[in-house]
C-alpha cells in the first residue's frame, strides 16, 4: 500500500502520527521560506508543509513539481496556526519528511476543481480528468449510492436480480435496433436490446415471481441531450399483481429512495388519468410542482364578434399569480414566445386583474367588463394575477398551452430543483394512430394490456381503448413507465393483429412469446424507471451525461477515444459484410 | 393481488384462516371421492382438497385442470390428517371453497420436477418452462444472492460501482471482438467490450480509487462447454496498491464469499508461482484438493539402457496412494487414455509398491530392485501406492503428466464438490511466444506491468520478463485473474513495441489511453472474476449454462428464440452494409 491514511482522514487527534499519503497535487504556494502544497484524492485534501529547515533534497523536489503530479509524502501530523473550518482536515497539517514523485503530470487542459475553466468540449476529450473534479464524481458517487439502495429494497422484497442476454433478436416494432453480426451464423445478426422486456416477461412464466434488473439498454435513435445509445434502466417484473399492487410497490422504492438520498418524503403519489393530464395540462407529464392548471373557456368566451376566439375549436388558458404587474414588453416577449415554430401559437390573449379588481385585457374592445369578471371568477383570479389565453384547433392548443405553461412556471421561480413532486399518470391509450405507417402503434409496447372493460372496443373503436398502462412522473420528468401485461395468447394474438402483423410476421417475430404463453402464463405486470435520468434529477442536473463516467456526444460518438471507428477489412471479411458508401446528403 | 399468501407460506398457526393463493397445477389426484391438488410457486408447494360434499361447479373446473394450469383458489386451512414432514407445508391443507382457471396450459413437452424427462435440446427450446424447475431456479437464485454479497462487501469497502460503456472501441489485440455498426456514422463500428480494462484504468487515472462493477463481456470466439459469447466479470481495479494488497484484498472478498453462502471457512490462500505450478503440476491452474505433486526423475532414471527414458529430455511420475492394487486392465486403460491424442504421451510406465515393500514396474527387465526401491523414495511411496511416469519433451510431458494426474485424482475420488481449495498461481510470465504471428503476446494483456527487478530483460530476453501478474484457481478452475497495471506511458509505450506494434498501431488504437497517462496516473492495479464459473462452481455443476437464465449454444444461437436472425433489407441500407455470401467450407 502506498499510503497509511487517505487524504481526507486525518484530524486533531493524529497529531503526533507519521502517516504515508498519496495523491495529486492540487496546489503548490511556495512562500520563499515555506512552501505549502495541498495532496488530494477522492477522499479530501490536506495541507502539506515545509518550512526553511527542510532538506536541499527536498527543496529540490519541491521545484520539479506541478499540478496533477501524483506524490508520497511522509511526515508528521501537527495542529495548524491557522485553521480551515471548510475542509474536515482544516485543522491539521502535514510536516513534511520524505517526497516521492509516483509519476509525473502535463499541464491539464483546464483547471481541476469546480469551478473548471474546460468548455464541454474539451471536458469530454479529456473526460478522465474531468471525473477528477469533485463536483463530477460526486454525481457518480450518488449514482452509485442509489443503485446501492434500489437494488437493498428490492432483495429484500424478494425480487430475484437476474441478468437477461444482450446479445438478442432483432425486432423491428419500436425504436431502431443497433445490431451485431453473428462471425459463427454468417449474414445473420444479434441485435443489442431496447429493454428486456420479453424476456423479464418469460421470466414470469418460469415463475420467478419477482425479477429486476439495473440493465443497460440500447436505442439507435437521433440524439437529444437527454438521449444516449446506451442508457440504463431498472427493470421490474410482478406476477398475480395488479396494476395497483405495482403502483404501490414502485411508489414504496420511489419513496424509500428520497428517504435514503435525499432525506425527503415527498408524500402520497397522486394519480391523474392520462385524459386529465391531456385536458388539464396539455401534456402526459405534467410538472405538478405548481399549478397553473389549464380552464377551458372555449363556450364562456363565443359570441362577442371576436373572430379569433369565435373560428376557435377550442379556448383555453391559465392563470399566472403575481404576474399582474407585466409590463408591455414583458408580454411582447411572451407573444413572439408562443409564436415560435416549437410552440406553434397565432397569438397570445392576456387579462390582467389589477389591485381593485377591475381588469385589463388585450381583447378589451370585444368583451365587456362584466365579461371580463366572468373570466376571473372561472379562474379564481385574484388582484396581481395574469391570465394568458391561445385559441385554436384543440390537439394543437393544448400542447402549445403546456409548453407555455412550463414557461410562466419557469418565469415565476414554480420549478425549485430541491422540491419533489412525483405523479402517476394512468389510464393511458392503448394504441396511436400513426398517420405515415397508417396503422396504429402500441403507445407503450404490443404487451401491454387493455383495460378489461375495453376489450371490445379493439374490434369497434381501437383509438379510444385504454390501457392497464401507467408512468411516474416527477417534477414534469418521465422516470418511469409500465404495464399490466397481456397474459392470454389468443388475446396477444388479435392485438398483434391490431397492430397490423401479419399472422406471419407476429409467428416470425414473436412465435416463441405466444408459444410460452401456451404454457401457463401467470397474470403479470411491470415497470422500468430510467435510471440515468432518476439520477440526474437526484443530483440537481439537467442532463443525463453527467451522471454517466463515459458518455457520448450527440452523433453518438465517444470523442475522448474516437469511437466508433474503422474496423479492418479483415473482419468484415469473417463477418461476411461489406460496406456501402453512405448516400450524399442533399 | 391475486393471493393473500404464497404456496410456500402456511403453517399449522394457519389453521381456520381463509387464504388465496395463486399459482401452477403441479400435480391432480382424483381418487374419487376425494380431489388433491397440488399447487406450486416459486416460494413452495401446498396441497388443496375437495371432499366429497364439494360442488358440482367445483368438481366440473377440476375435470378442465392439467397441469401447469394457473389456478386461484380460496378456501380454509386445515389441519392434516397424514402429514408430510418433507416440506414446510406439509402439516396443513386447504381445503378448496372457490377456484379460478387464470390461465390454461398445454402439455408441457417435458416434465417440471427435479428429475425431470426432457433432454438438453428440448430443455433449452423451452428455457422459461425448464426455469420452472426448482433445481434451475435455485441456481439462478444463488447467483442473485452472490452478486448481493459480493456488492455489499465492496460498497463497505468503499469501492464505487461504476458503469461502463458497451458501445466502445474496438481493439483487434486480444480475442475477436463482436462489432456494432454505426447508422449515425455510417461505415464505422463500435465493439462490444471484452472487458472494460481501460475504462476502469481511466477511471483509476480519473482518482476513483476504487471501483467495481459487475459487468457483461462479449467475446466472438469459438465456443465450449464453459464459454458464453456473453458473461460475466466481476471487475475490480484499486489504485495506490501494489499486488500483496489485491491478493489480501480479495481473498477477503472470496473468504466471505465462501463464508455468506456456502458456510464454509476455506483457510488461508496459499501462494504458488507459476514456475511452481507448472513444474509440479504442469498446469497454471492446478487443482490443489489433492497432492500427487510431480517428481522429476530425470537424472535418476537414466543410464540403464532402457532407451526411452534415456532419450526422454524428461522423466517425472506421480504417486497416487491406495492405487497399487490397479489391475493389468485398469493399467492398460490408463495407458490408452494417456495416448489419447488430447493428452498425446507416447507410453505409461508404472511401478506398484507390493504390501512387502518389493516393488513391480512396466519396466522391471531395466531396473534392479534398488534403482526401483530408490524410486519409492522419492516418492515416499507406501505399500499399495501406485507410481505413473511419463516422459519425452519436457513441454509436452508435464502437460501430459497434468490430465493423468487430474484422471487419477477424479479415479481415485480426490475431488469432492464439496470441498474448495483456493490458490493464488503468481509470477506469471509477462509474454508468450506466438509461433503463427511469429511476435511475443501479452500473456495477461498489454497493460499488465513487468516486475520492476525484470524490466532490463524486456530488451535481451523478453520470454523471461515475469509479470506482476496472478490467477484465482479454485479446484483446478481459474476463477480470477487480474495484474498490477503499467501506469508510466513511457514504459506502455515500451510494451507495445515489444509486442511488435507500430507507432502509428499503438497511437491508433491506444493513443487515448497514453496520453491519459501523462495526466497523472496513480499506481493502480485490479482483477477480474468469471462471475459465471464461480456461480457454477458455488452451486456444484459443471458448466456455466445453468448459473446463466437464458444460455446460447454452442453455435452461440438462442434456440428458445432462434436467433441470431436475418434482417431486413432496409436494416443493412440504414447501416450501408451489404451481406458478402460466406464461404462454403470444404
Amino acid at each position: 500500500m502506498y499510503r497509511t491514511f487517505t487524504c481526507g482522514e486525518l484530524r486533531i487527534a493524529h497529531v503526533g502520527q507519521e502517516p504515508v499519503l498519496a495523491g495529486w497535487v492540487q496546489t503548490i504556494r511556495n512562500l520563499g521560506a515555506m512552501t505549502f502544497i495541498d495532496i488530494r484524492d477522492r477522499y479530501g485534501i490536506t495541507q502539506l508543509v515545509a518550512d526553511e529547515n527542510t532538506t536541499i533534497e527536498l527543496k529540490d523536489k519541491f521545484e520539479k513539481l506541478g499540478r496533477e503530479f501524483v506524490i508520497q509524502v511522509k511526515g508528521i501530523v501537527r495542529e495548524r496556526s491557522s485553521k480551515n473550518s471548510k475542509i474536515p482536515t482544516g485543522e491539521i497539517e502535514i510536516d513534511i519528511k520524505e517526497l516521492t514523485i509516483l509519476n509525473k503530470a502535463a499541464v491539464p487542459p483546464f483547471t481541476i476543481q469546480d469551478d473548471t475553466d474546460g468548455g464541454d468540449e474539451l471536458r469530454m476529450k479529456f473526460r478522465y480528468l474531468d471525473l477528477r473534479r469533485e463536483t463530477v464524481r460526486k454525481n457518480l458517487e450518488l449514482r452509485a449510492k442509489m443503485a446501492h439502495v434500489v437494488r437493498n429494497y428490492l432483495d429484500d422484497l424478494h425480487f430475484i436480480e437476474t441478468e437477461t442476454p444482450v446479445l438478442i433478436k432483432s425486432t423491428p416494432e419500436g425504436a431502431r435496433d443497433f445490431v451485431v453480426p453473428s462471425r459463427m451464423n454468417p449474414n445473420q445478426f444479434y441485435a443489442l436490446p431496447q429493454s428486456p422486456q420479453i424476456f423479464k416477461q418469460l421470466l414470469m412464466v418460469a415463475g420467478f415471481d419477482r425479477y429486476y434488473q439495473i440493465v443497460k439498454c440500447f436505442r439507435d435513435e437521433d440524439l437529444r441531450a437527454d438521449r444516449q445509445p446506451e442508457f440504463t434502466q431498472i427493470d421490474c417484473e410482478m406476477s398475480f399483481v395488479q396494476q395497483e399492487d405495482v403502483l404501490n410497490m414502485f411508489e414504496g422504492l420511489t419513496r424509500h429512495m428520497f428517504k435514503e438520498i435525499k432525506g425527503i418524503d415527498p408524500g402520497e403519489f397522486p394519480r391523474m388519468t392520462y385524459a386529465d393530464a391531456m385536458e388539464n395540462y396539455g401534456n402526459d407529464k405534467p410538472d405538478i410542482r405548481f399549478d397553473l392548471k389549464f380552464k377551458d373557456l372555449t363556450t364562456v368566451v363565443k359570441g362577442k364578434d371576436f373572430k379569433v376566439f369565435d373560428d376557435a375549436e377550442y379556448i383555453g388558458g391559465i392563470c399566472v399569480p403575481g404576474c399582474g404587474e407585466y409590463s408591455r414588453k414583458q408580454l411582447d416577449e411572451l407573444t413572439e414566445f408562443v409564436k415560435r415554430p416549437q410552440v406553434g401559437a397565432k397569438g397570445l390573449i392576456y387579462a390582467k386583474v389589477n389591485e381593485d379588481g377591475s381588469v385589463k385585457s388585450s381583447v378589451d374592445k370585444f368583451y365587456a367588463p362584466e365579461d371580463l369578471s366572468k373570466w376571473t371568477q372561472i379562474f379564481d383570479a385574484k388582484p396581481g394575477d395574469l391570465i394568458l389565453m391561445l385559441s385554436g384547433e384543440k390537439d394543437r392548443t393544448l400542447p402549445a398551452l403546456s409548453i407555455l405553461r412550463l414557461e410562466m412556471g419557469r418565469l415565476a421561480g414554480l420549478m425549485d430543483k430541491e422540491v419533489f413532486r412525483p405523479l402517476w399518470v394512468i389510464d393511458f391509450p392503448l394504441l396511436e394512430w400513426n398517420e405515415e405507417a397508417s396503422r396504429f402503434h402500441a403507445m407503450h409496447h404490443p404487451f401491454t394490456a387493455p383495460k378489461p372493460e375495453d376489450i371490445a372496443l379493439l374490434d369497434t373503436a381501437p383509438g379510444t381503448v385504454r390501457a392497464n398502462a401507467y408512468d411516474l412522473v416527477i417534477n414534469g420528468v418521465e422516470i418511469g413507465g409500465g404495464s399490466v401485461r397481456i397474459f392470454d395468447s389468443e388475446l396477444q394474438a388479435k392485438m398483434f393483429k391490431t397492430l397490423g402483423f401479419s399472422k406471419q410476421d407476429a409467428e416470425n417475430q414473436f412465435g416463441f412469446l405466444m408459444e410460452a404463453f401456451k404454457y401457463g402464463a401467470p397474470p403479470h405486470a411491470g415497470i422500468a424507471f430510467g435510471f440515468d435520468r432518476l439520477a440526474s434529477m437526484f443530483a440537481g442536473l439537467d442532463s443525463i451525461r453527467d451522471v454517466i463516467a463515459f458518455p457520448k456526444n450527440n452523433s453518438g460518438r465517444d470523442v475522448m477515444n474516437d469511437s466508433p471507428a474503422e474496423i479492418a477489412q479483415a473482419q468484415l471479411d469473417e463477418l461476411c459484410l461489406s460496406l456501402v458508401a453512405p448516400k450524399q446528403k442533399n
